[in-house]
C-alpha cells in the first residue's frame, strides 16, 4: 500500500489515550504496533530515524500495559513511544551524531534525560535523525506533509517522526532554532525551556544557551514529557530544572501580549504575515491587548537587541564547540561537512576577550527583555519565515527561533497557522523560569484557533 | 637498578626549565626522555598510568623542541609532559573511569581542556589512573613516598605521578576532595579552581560543584597549566573561566588570614595540628594577624556551616549521579564497586524536592561565607587529617579538602608541612573568581615555610 497526501501526516497524541488503558479498551502494546505499522509505510520515504529499537520497545509495551492492567503506571507517560535524537545517549543503541566521524559509536550508558524516560516508562523506539552534530548539515530526512520539503533541523527526524505518527513524543536539542523550527516545519507541537531546564548529562550539545526540548502530538505530550523528565532529573547539574504542575498547565486567556518581531519578520513571506496578523487581529477582537513596536516602548527598544540574537549567538557557539570540531578535524577533515569546517575557519582566531565580552553583551539583553515581564504575559510571533521550504540541502532559516535561544527563555510553538497550505508554527516565547505560564498561553491559543 | 626510600620522589617542575630550551642547554625531549627514565624505574611500583602513550608524547615533545629552537614556543608549556586523568577524553587513548564497565571504551576526541593541552603545545604522556568513576572505590596506585599507603584520590595517579617526576603536570577533577586531597598526600601542588574555571566538556564529572583542577610539581606550573587552559577553552560554557596573569602571580604577604577548622580540626592527628599551629605562630610573628572562630565572630558562625560540607555535598552528589551509576547497574551490577552500589542505594528514594532544598542551602552558605571577604586576604588550615594513611583500601578522609568543592571558591595545597616524616598540605582557600589570589598568598608561603 502507498500513502499518498494527507495520510502521511497523523498526531498520536498518547496523553489523552492513556485513559482506555487501564479499562483495557486500548494498551500501549497496541497503541505501539499502530505507530510501526506507519513506520512500516512512511519510513521509507521520510527517513527519519538511524537506528530502531523494536524488539525492546515491543517488550517495554508490553510490561507497560502490564503495569496499567495493574492499575500501576509508572507515570502518565508510561508506554508512550518516544525517539531520541541522535545526540543524546542511549545504552542500548550507538549514538552517531549524524557524522560519519562517528558511524557505530556508543556511549554504553543513558544519559540523565533518556534513564528518566524509561523510569517513567516510556518507550524508547529508536534514535532520529539529526543534522551533523546538530548543527546546519541536513542528514536527508523528509518532511511528512511534502517529502519534498525540508523537515527543519537540527531535530530532524524527531519531528518528522511525531508528525507522521510513528511515535507520540521525541526528545530534541536547540541552541540556535532546533527544536521549534523542525516542529514548525512539520506541523508538531515544540517545546524548548529554559536554559537549564532539562538536564542535558550525557547529551552531546556542549553550548551555554542549548537545551533539550520535547516535540510532541500535543501540548499535553509535551509538558508531561518535560515534567515527567526535570522532576527525576532535574535540570543541568546544579539547576532545579523544569517547574510545574504535574499534568499540563490549565489554558488561560491573556490579558497582553506582545508581538515581537525578531529580524524574521523582514525576511517572512506575505502569506506567512497576513496569517500571523489575521490571528492578531481575532485575539484583539477577544479583549486581548497586542504590544507591538508602534505602540509600546520597551518592545520598540527591544527589537534591534532581539535582531541581534543571530550573530550574537553564533559567536558564542562557534567559541564553545571549536575544540569539539578541531579534534576532529585532526582525526580526518575529510569526514566534516564543509559546513563543520567553514566554522571551524571563522572560530580560529577568536580571542577569548570576545567570547567574555558575546557572553557580557547576552546578559545584558536578557536583562532588558526581563523588564517586559512587567508589562505582558508572553511574546507571540510566527516560528518560520514561511511554510517548510523545498529542497533538503538547507534546514530553513531560524530568524524567529534564536531569540528565545539567546535569551535562555522558554518557547513554544504550536501548529495552529497554514501556509502553502502546510503548517506554519504559532511561537509563544515566555520568560526565565516560567515555563509554565508558556503552555498556560499556548494551551489558550490553540482553544482559540483550533476550533475556527 | 631498584630505587629505595627518597630516590622515588622527585618533583620536576617545568616552567622553570623552559629557559634552558631556547639556549639549547636543555631540550623537551631530553626533559621527556628524564621523566621516561623515571617512569622506567618507579611506575611498576606505584601503578600511576593506566594509559601510556610513549611513541606520540616523544613525536610531540621532538616537535616542541623544534619551536622552542625558532623561538617560537606555542606556550610557556609548550613541551610540558602531563598526564590526563582517566576520565577525561583523549582522541588516542581510551577512557576507561577506572571501571571494568568501560574497559577499552573510546571517545574518539578530545575533552576542551585536552584540546587546549595539546593546542599549547604540551606532551601528553599517558591517562593517569582514577578511583572508579573519580567516587571513593581505588584501583591500586601507590604513594611514592611510601608505597603502603594510599596516594589518596580520586586524581591518585596524577599525584603519584607528579611527585614521581614522571610528569610535570596532571589533570584531576574534584567533587570533593580528589584534586588537593592526592595532591597533599603526594607531596605536589593541587589547585581547584572556581567552580566552572576550567570546560569540563568532555570530562565525565557531572556533578555541579565538580571542578577540572592540577596537580603540579610548583607553583608556577600548576598556574601556567590552568591560565593556558582557560584562555583557550573559557570555563564550562557559559563561563569565562579562571582569569589572572598570564604567568605565576607574584607572591604578596596577606594582612589577614582566616584559619578554619572545618570538621577535620577534630579528626587531625595531633602532630599534624601541631605542625599547622606552629606555622601559624609563624605567619602570627611575621605580622600577620590570624582571625580564628575565637576571635572573629564571622569566622565562629561559618564554622558550622562549613561542617555540613560532607553530608551537604554527597546528598547533591547522589541525585546528580544516581541516573549514572542506575544505568550501569542495569548492564552490570556485579561490575559495580559495592560503593558505587550502597550510592545508588541511598540516593533512590531522593525527591527532586529534597535536591532544590539542598541547592539553596549551599547557596546559602556560600553567600555568607563570600562576607569573610572583606575581612581577610583567604583562609588556611590543614590539607589532610595527617599522612598519607598506611593501606590501599581507601583513600583518605577528605572533611578538610570538601569545604571548597562546596564553597565553590578556589583552593590550593602546597607541600610545606610534615608528619611522620612524610608530606602535609597547607591549604589555601579563597574567594569566588579570585584564583589569582590564592595563588599570589601560596606564593608568600612557600616562600617563608620553605626557606626554614
Amino acid at each position: 500500500m502507498r500513502m499518498t497526501g494527507k495520510d502521511k501526516v497523523l498526531r498520536r497524541p498518547f496523553v489523552e489515550q492513556a485513559g482506555q488503558f487501564g479499562s483495557g479498551g486500548d494498551t500501549p502494546r497496541h497503541f505501539l504496533e499502530r505507530g510501526l505499522e506507519r513506520l512500516a509505510a512512511i519510513e521509507p520515504e521520510i527517513g527519519a530515524f538511524v537506528t530502531l529499537s523494536l524488539e525492546s520497545a515491543r517488550a517495554a509495551a508490553d510490561k507497560s500495559a502490564e503495569r496499567w492492567r495493574q492499575n500501576r503506571p509508572l507515570s502518565a507517560i508510561d508506554g508512550m513511544p518516544v525517539g531520541i535524537k541522535d545526540v543524546i545517549e542511549t545504552v542500548d543503541m550507538p549514538t552517531q551524531f549524524g557524522s560519519p566521524l562517528f558511524e557505530g559509536w556508543r556511549s554504553h550508558k543513558d544519559a540523565a534525560s533518556v534513564a528518566a524516560l524509561r523510569a517513567a516508562g516510556a518507550v524508547i523506539v529508536g534514535k532520529t535523525v539529526t543534522t551533523e552534530f546538530a548543527m546546519s548539515f541536513p542528514r536527508g530526512t523528509r518532511n511528512p506533509h511534502d517529502p519534498a520539503r525540508t523537515p527543519g533541523g537540527s531535530s530532524s527526524g524527531s519531528a518528522a517522526a511525531v508528525a507522521a505518527g510513528i511515535i507520540s513524543a521525541g526528545l530534541g536539542t536547540q541552541v540556535i532554532g532546533s527544536v521549534l523550527r523542525p516542529a514548525g516545519f512539520c506541523g508538531v507541537v515544540g517545546y524548548k525551556p529554559t536554559v537549564h531546564g532539562i538536564s542535558r548529562t550525557g547529551s552531546h550539545d556542549y553550548q551555554s544557551q542549548s537545551c533539550i526540548g520535547v516535540l510532541a502530538a500535543s501540548l499535553a505530550d509535551t509538558w508531561q514529557v518535560a515534567i515527567e523528565i526535570a522532576s527525576r532529573t532535574g535540570g543541568d547539574p546544579g539547576w532545579p530544572g523544569v517547574t510545574g504542575p504535574l499534568t499540563c498547565p490549565t489554558p488561560r486567556k491573556p490579558m497582553r501580549l506582545a508581538f515581537v518581531e525578531t529580524a524574521g519578520w523582514a525576511l517572512a513571506g506575505d502569506a506567512a504575515k497576513s496569517a500571523f496578523e489575521k490571528a492578531c487581529d481575532r485575539l484583539r477582537a477577544g479583549g486581548i491587548e497586542i504590544l507591538t513596536r508602534k505602540n509600546h516602548v520597551i518592545v520598540d527598544s527591544l527589537e534591534p537587541d532581539i535582531a541581534e540574537a543571530m550573530p550574537l549567538s553564533m559567536r558564542i557557539n562557534d567559541f564553545e564547540m571549536r575544540w569539539f570540531i578541531r579534534t576532529l578535524a585532526d582525526r580526518d577533515v575529510e569526514k566534516l561537512s564543509p559546513h563543520a569546517r567553514e566554522r571551524l575557519t571563522k572560530s580560529a582566531d577568536m580571542t577569548r576577550a570576545e567570547y567574555i565580552e558575546a557572553l557580557a553583551r547576552r546578559d545584558e539583553i536578557r536583562e532588558s527583555y526581563a523588564e517586559l515581564a512587567a508589562d505582558c504575559d508572553g511574546c507571540v510571533t510566527l516560528t518560520a519565515l514561511g511554510a517548510a521550504p523545498v529542497g533538503l540541502e538547507s534546514t530553513g532559516n531560524p530568524q524567529f527561533v534564536v531569540p528565545a535561544s539567546m535569551l535562555g527563555v522558554p518557547a513554544l510553538t504550536v501548529p495552529l497557522l497554514e501556509d502553502e497550505g502546510l503548517p506554519l508554527g504559532l511561537q509563544v516565547i515566555g520568560f526565565a523560569d516560567r515555563d509554565a505560564d508558556v503552555f498556560a498561553v499556548g494551551g489558550y491559543l490553540n482553544r482559540v484557533f483550533e476550533v475556527q
